[in-house]
């Protein structure tokens, strides 16, 4: 309670001034009862409107899970429980056993705004064992997956005094949540490079921002900021910030008094190199990652592990590992700011799916036995609970990595590449790369005078870029240009001749070469086209409208 | 697309400062493509980070129902798949064989902000069926339950500039939400009484904070208004308003330019009267409320059916009659306000779980399916889909009923109810009712003066509620005190000598008539101790502390 209540008296004022209009508690609770008040035994609760478990109609559910996510192009037969004894599942009875368990009786029930308390105790040993904070007092709290997150710890924390920096290509949620709360969006110059060291924010950027932030911002009263950063296969570009890095910038943010809140849905999708020779080795599969080389040396370690002094908001989502439609994910902070996240829960959705929550409990309940079963066997270590969810990850990252293997082969293999027409930036982790455009220069600096107006430069690379999508779809590929998930045209559309490709959507090898083919005649039509009387559509200036 | 147009012109000044920030449409959209650009048959999308199905861990799913809700007191064999033939399933396979189906490559999928499609219509047959709005270019949209509607309208309506008129007793969710948005709420005066044509909000007052908004409020500057009401089976008085009295309301927000946000989470648990000669009559029982006398003379109208402008925004959810945990609502209004609210969705928790929307609609699907092979054999009728769905709902309110003839019955036979301590108001629908406390005189008029002040008698008030609650706690049972679910104290507190009970969760008969003692119990003590010198607790002179 007390670290709860350092933690309220040091960021109580950095709330935003909407949620620090929410003070009350719940109608039900009752303070102040006199101490002498003796209560009855087995009192009857005639006070909340809770229908009673027999009212639902779900008596038992049966869910028969994978052993292991299916290969890239193995078509499934329709599935039968009653002709094949040997597919697993797992149950949600209409009443558990034990605690460790979810049933129908409590899932399908109103729910404490924090969640599940088995499932949250599960999200709590996932962060101990993986990411501990470098403090005590902090915890967890779900949510309805990570833009749930997002909305609510922007909600916690921007309103219109505040300043959120942000990796200048982002998930555009990012800015539109900003938005709604009136908060000022601001980008950071990114390196998007293939230097692992470099990759990432601009530390010397955001220095500069912080330690002159009255003078380049004078019209901003106060210097109330927050960082959003993905700093691990960030989206879209899918580069890692290295730990190194990672440290330099949560010092910075500790000095400058910015909260940082890190959101991580892909960190667990670790890619081993590709290897350009041996396309399709996966280190996964010849046992060389063991579950300790993943977690210490593979995981990059969240800013978590750096924060001594409760800054840090980590956002983690069950969305890429396990499913998106469940809408499950977490944050964790320090205790008072999860109080204040779980009273937003109270006031918006109230808590995540129950259903769901049911089926991801049961189901780390499930993987965690089958690895414990599986590893004695073999060695007779201590077993972490959260291996068996760890072990998990190592698989789907597996089949990423499988992907992303066939993916690359093929892209490779493309006349375009052979011809040097774009690079191909390799991601450490996640589901994307980004394919950066060698774009000529003729493309954007204008013939008739040597240095051309920003805006000129701005509207021609994007004029290009419009015109390569085009190219793509008539040859039967879309991807996302790296533009469309700007904060600003205007301050990054120099650095923005890349698109965004993904290898977590295909149904089989076949659709990785044709994807990389179409990408190839797109790119190749393109510079056999444009700003050439080939030219066959008469793009505006300013490239497409609307785009 | 003209009605939406319609709409947006006439409402779109009307939307909050917030929500109009948030104009720019998805990342992945493209218009503006050229007319002559011929997209490639077969396109390969590299775009949406879409982790591919055979990735998600779940197979198939069954899931084992109930064709009826199970009854008061009978305990349910712990349930086992394996042993009971006779048991009813319906499946979540992982491929769906026609588009009314959910399948789990669908459900567990990323899904579009308004929700499943099959799930989305569903909810328009519903309301098609039962409370067709009176205009044309209305639609739905899916939410996480009701209190993730209430949010998102109130975000999309309520900013500083906006008064919050509702009931004077109401969920306190209800306010929260009003000031996280900066809103002013305005409390309305209800008539709390057994009139079924006087009991809701007083109409006389409401007009008269109408008519005379400048001059009663001249701070605020704008006369931008709008009505939060449960007027069906209202939290917590338990009362429901006339068809007349809604017209009158509805005419009244027409001319004064206010929105209706028509909550109605307990509307389909329709309560017969209470028979005192014959506690345990049950009218759905004996079948003389048939599905359409329970469509055409229970159910009172919604607003929708009075809304020929589209000033109406419903919520409906499925927390009640199927269950809270799946956290499942949905939203009727003009296609302009259905737009703005999947955009609020897109920015916050997405969608609603991909899980619970699946096994709602096939439970949906079944219920249907199994009400068609069941009526078919009696009569030869023209059977809307929706009935199997009404028909789910009336066996739901039939046990309602039953419940609510149990504590009735219990409550009636208790010694207090013989002394007429107390009255019941006796709800037609819902799973609450109110029991008003025939408090003494002397309780809230100061014996010195004639003519207290009025803080002095609201003190005096909480003072003897607030003893009253410590009595049944002590007694053995808890209730809600309706001055807890109260705006302003000071508005309300005269209004306030009632508790809310509920019927909903008991186990047992028994519980009931153990509940009902310890009220009866608790009140008994209540009158013969209160500003005696029997009182046991010190209590402050404006009651609990904290309370």
């Amino acid at each position: 309670m007390s670290e709860y209540l350092n933690f309220k008296t040091k960021f109580e004022s950095r709330v935003s001034i909407h949620d620090k209009r929410k003070t009350s508690g719940h109608f039900a609770n009752t303070p102040g009862l006199p101490e002498s008040l003796k209560k009855a035994d087995n009192v009857v609760y005639m006070a909340a409107g809770r229908p009673f478990e027999t009212l639902f109609p779900f008596k038992e559910i049966n869910v028969e899970y994978r052993d292991n996510p299916g290969k890239l192009g193995v078509k499934e037969a329709s599935f039968s429980s009653k002709n094949n004894d040997s597919n697993k599942a797992f149950t949600i009875p209409m009443y558990k056993e034990n605690e460790e368990e979810s049933d129908i009786a409590t899932s399908f029930q109103y729910q404490v705004s924090k969640g599940a308390p088995n499932l949250l105790l599960k999200t709590r040993k996932i962060i101990e064992s993986l990411n501990k904070p470098g403090y005590e007092g902090w915890d967890t709290v779900l949510t309805s997956g990570s833009s749930d997150s997002m909305n609510k710890t922007f909600a916690l924390l921007v309103d219109e005094e505040t300043t959120v920096f942000c990796e200048e290509f982002t998930y555009p949620n990012v800015f539109h949540n900003c938005y709604y709360y009136g908060g000022k969006a601001t980008p950071l110059k990114m390196n998007v490079t293939d230097n692992k060291e470099e990759q990432g924010i601009d530390i010397d950027y955001l220095q500069d921002l912080l330690e002159n932030f009255e003078q380049l911002f004078p019209e901003r009263k106060q210097k109330k900021c927050v960082l959003y950063t993905i700093c691990t296969g960030h989206n879209p570009t899918a580069l890692t910030e290295s730990f190194a890095k990672r440290k330099l910038i949560y010092d910075l943010c500790l000095k400058h008094n910015v909260f940082i809140i890190e959101d991580d849905p892909y960190g667990y999708l670790q890619l081993p190199k590709f290897d350009k020779n041996k396309p399709f080795n996966n280190p996964y599969e010849n046992g060389s990652i063991t579950l300790e080389i993943f977690k210490k040396d593979l995981l990059v370690p969240s800013y978590l592990t750096l924060d001594t002094e409760g800054i840090v908001l980590r956002l983690e989502t069950f969305s890429k590992v396990v499913c998106p439609g469940m809408r499950l994910g977490f944050i964790v902070s320090n205790l008072f700011f999860i109080d204040r996240l779980a009273n937003i829960n109270h006031l918006t959705n109230r808590y995540p799916s129950g259903g769901s929550m049911s089926f991801l409990n049961n189901f780390l309940n499930t993987v965690s036995e089958n690895y414990k079963t599986e590893t004695k066997e073999i060695v007779n270590t201590d077993i972490q609970w959260s291996d068996g969810w760890v072990d998990w990850c190592m698989k789907i990252a597996c089949e990423y990595t499988h992907r992303r293997n066939a993916l690359f082969k093929a892209i490779y293999e493309t006349d375009a590449n052979k011809k040097k027409l774009f690079s191909l930036l390799e991601p450490s982790c996640g589901m994307f790369a980004s394919i950066v455009i060698n774009l000529k220069p003729k493309y954007y600096i204008s013939n008739k005078a040597k240095v051309n107006s920003k805006q000129d430069k701005i509207n021609k690379i994007k004029r290009a870029m419009d015109y390569l999508f085009c190219c793509m779809l008539e040859a039967g590929t879309v991807v996302i240009l790296g533009y469309k998930m700007t904060l600003s045209k205007d301050f990054s559309m120099e650095r923005a001749t890349f698109m965004r490709i993904t290898f977590a959507k295909a149904s089989s090898e076949e659709q990785f070469v044709k994807g990389a083919k179409g990408l190839s005649d797109g790119i190749e039509t393109f510079f056999d086209e444009y700003m050439t009387e080939k030219e066959r559509w008469n793009l505006p200036l300013t490239g497409l409208e609307g785009m």
